[in-house]
């Protein structure tokens, strides 16, 4: 279903900020959906949600023609468009690295199998973790074991969550195993190999940002 | 050693993607203190941190003169003055809602402690889970004491991580105790009541742009 001469956008030119925007209107879309809503402007997209339609109109404008004029835009066939654009329209799998609370808190998110996204295993250095599985299910792997499981489950991305102190191994040994993307949640320096897409999510930055909320005056005083 | 009358920065005006760079540039000060660093300049900073040196500076001006001419930044002040920005040169009293898995592995997460957030309670409605504790020893406490408990801990943020079908009457109850500022990892709608700050992290949001940089071309086919 590819069609490689239309495609219109290299990952390095589309920040990430689109690409979590473009997240953000799958969600509103969902929502929309959901509730019954068939079309919508960009307009009322913006104003339900809390969102720029300006914005809206440009990123969506980057990757074609979506908006109908004196419609807006259909929402079942947008989010078609979207999933697609994100890569959403086939199943992607992915290993927990770390199967601590973290990882198993992970494992068992029950927002990301609704959004395509299938956790198929986790690996773990803990003897006693290995061969038991999450609360959902997902089996717990010995980590040395896995080069063999990321070729025959055939993981598209590794998400870590190991202690700090074992990041980089971690890092290295999914990289050696042909993964080529990595939602890393371990704090710390790390160096990120040649040919791997690597996304730190730093939990302390939304903390900070509540935290200036409050020093700057909501604190109700 | 507050100056009312030379506050610049509501916090109306200036946008969450702001101070979540206010954050990042944090992060890298320490990270240069810890490597013996003295001074630093805005160009230096974003070279070593794949960062933007006219948005660094841009940033920074917002708040107050912390460069020097010839010297750039002294690390260690800049530091000072960004954790006051970001209100966190008082420590801030944080709880859990939720003693899930997720809920245990935030309660024991080592960034937050690192920045000035202390986690002193987790809550949760599981009579098997309440009088018992984290790992890191944060004590769990019955969900219906939140009132009470927030009070006397004096709880200035609360981490939500309870399954999206609690999430909208925790959060009622948060409000209901005082809290001022809500950190939310429960997926799905919720309705925010007036005079709270809710920031929401969706990891499916994180997982999305991986998602779309293999659809990209990232496969390595």
């Amino acid at each position: 279903m590819k069609s490689g001469n239309k495609r219109k956008a290299p990952s390095d030119q589309v920040s990430e900020l689109t690409t979590n925007r473009l997240s953000i209107y799958l969600r509103c879309l969902n929502r929309l959906e959901q509730a019954g809503v068939d079309t919508i402007s960009s307009q009322a997209l913006a104003e339900q949600f809390h969102l720029n339609a300006a914005q809206i109109r440009k990123d969506l404008a980057y990757f074609g023609e979506f908006g109908v004029r004196g419609v807006g835009y259909y929402v079942k066939d947008l989010k078609l468009h979207l999933r697609k654009i994100l890569g959403l329209d086939r199943k992607l799998r992915v290993a927990v690295l770390g199967a601590g609370n973290l990882g198993q808190a992970l494992a068992d998110y029950p927002g990301f199998g609704r959004e395509g996204f299938e956790i198929v295993a986790m690996f773990d250095t803990a003897a006693e973790k290995i061969g038991d599985q999450s609360r959902s299910g997902v089996p717990i792997y010995d980590i040395r074991d896995l080069k063999k499981m990321a070729r025959r489950e055939r993981i598209d991305i590794g998400v870590m969550a190991v202690p700090a102190e074992a990041a980089q191994s971690v890092l290295d040994m999914a990289v050696a195993a042909g993964v080529k993307a990595i939602l890393n949640f371990s704090p710390g320096a790390i160096k990120i190999p040649l040919g791997v897409k690597l996304k730190s999510v730093d939990l302390t930055v939304s903390l900070e940002s509540l935290s200036f909320y409050l020093a700057q005056g909501g604190e109700g005083e």
